[in-house]
C-alpha cells in the first residue's frame, strides 16, 4: 500500500521527469542528462563498472562509454515501464522500473531490444515541481 | 469522448496500481498479486484454461502455472501500453491495454518477447485511493 | 526545464488520448483515427509520401496503405513511451514520442516489433478536456 502514498502529481511528475532525462541521454546531450543528478548524485549504469560520484563524474563516465561506439553508428533508446514509486521518510523517493534498450542501426529497419533491466533509482522532488535523481543503479536481468 | 470522462487523477493512479501489481507478480509474489483482485475476483491468464474466481483459486492457478517453469529459470517482466480506461455505469472503470511479456533467462542478455496480447480488465476504485481488479481476461494476439 | 510547465494533468491527459488514438488506429477505426486530428490536421506517417493534410486525406491515405496489406492478416500495435511535451507560444503542446510497431501473425506466437520511430505531434488542448493531433511527422530511426 506504499505506493499509493504517492500522490498521483507526483507520478505524472516522476513520468515525465524520465522522458525528458532519457531523451537527452539518448541524444547524447550528456551535459544535460548529468545535471538531472543532484550535485553530489551517483550512478552506475552497468554492473562492471564503479559508480560514478558527482555530475562531472556521471559526465566523464558517459563520454568515455560513448567513445567505445565511436566506430559504430548505433542509436539506442532507452524504454520505461511500470514505475513504481514509494514515499521514503526523508521526502525522497524510491523509484524501481523495468527498461528495455532499443538499438538502431543506420539502414537496418529491426532494431535490437536487449538487455532487459531493472532501474533503481532514489528521487528528489525540487521546489520549481521538477525531479533530480540522487542514485541510480542498474540491475541487469540476465546477471541477476 | 468516453475515455475523457475518467480523470487524469485516475488514470495516474490506475498506471501505478498496474506497475505496483505486475511487479509483485513478476517477483512471484503470487500471495500479493491474488489480493489485488476483489475478493471475488476473476482471472483467466490464458485462453486455455477456465478462469479462477476468488483470491484462493487465483492463487493456485499462479502457483500451478509456476510449477511448470520448476526446472527453467526464466525471468518474466509484463510490460504494459496504450491504457485505456472507460468509466461504467455502476463506478467500475473498464480497461484495455496492451501487453508484451519480456522473458529472460540467466546468461542470455537477448530476451525473448512473446507473446503480444491485450488484457481486458474491470477495475474497481476503493475509498482510500487504491485500485482493484475485479475480473481479468488476457486475449492473445496471435490467437485472435 | 520547458517540460516542466506543462501541468501532470496536461500529461496524463496527452497519454490517455495517446492511448485511444492508437487503438482506435490498431483497430482499423480510421475514421475514428483521422476525427483525432484537427480539421485541418497534417499526417506524414512515412517518410516516402507526401502529408495528409485535412481528415478527408488523412482517411484516404490510411485507407490506402492498410490496401496494401489485403492479403496479409497482420495486425499491428503502436507501442509509446518517454513522452516528452513543451509548452508552446500559441498555447499548443510539442510533443516527442519514442515509439514501437509490433507486428503479430495468425499462429506466431512471436511478433516483429519494428521499426523504431519517433513521433513529433503538435497537439491541441480543447475545451472539453480532449486533445487533438494539428500535425504528426513519424520519423523512421534506421533512417536518420
Amino acid at each position: 500500500m506504499i505506493a499509493t502514498r504517492v500522490t498521483t502529481d507526483v507520478y505524472a511528475r516522476v513520468q515525465h521527469f524520465y522522458a525528458r532525462q532519457m531523451q537527452a541521454l539518448d541524444d547524447r546531450r550528456f551535459e544535460e542528462y548529468a545535471a538531472t543528478f543532484t550535485e553530489d548524485g551517483v550512478f552506475q549504469h552497468s554492473p562492471d563498472i564503479e559508480p560514478a560520484r558527482g555530475r562531472a563524474a556521471i559526465l566523464d563516465t558517459l563520454v568515455e562509454f560513448d567513445r567505445r561506439f565511436a566506430d559504430d553508428p548505433v542509436r539506442r533508446r532507452h524504454w520505461y515501464n511500470q514505475i513504481l514509486l514509494e514515499a521514503r521518510e526523508d521526502g525522497s523517493l524510491g523509484a524501481t522500473v523495468y527498461t528495455l534498450v532499443v538499438h538502431v542501426r543506420p539502414g537496418v529497419r529491426q532494431p535490437e531490444i536487449a538487455p532487459s533491466c531493472v532501474v533503481h533509482d532514489v528521487l528528489e522532488l525540487t521546489g520549481d515541481d521538477d525531479v533530480l535523481t540522487r542514485s541510480r543503479l542498474v540491475a541487469y536481468d540476465h546477471l541477476a
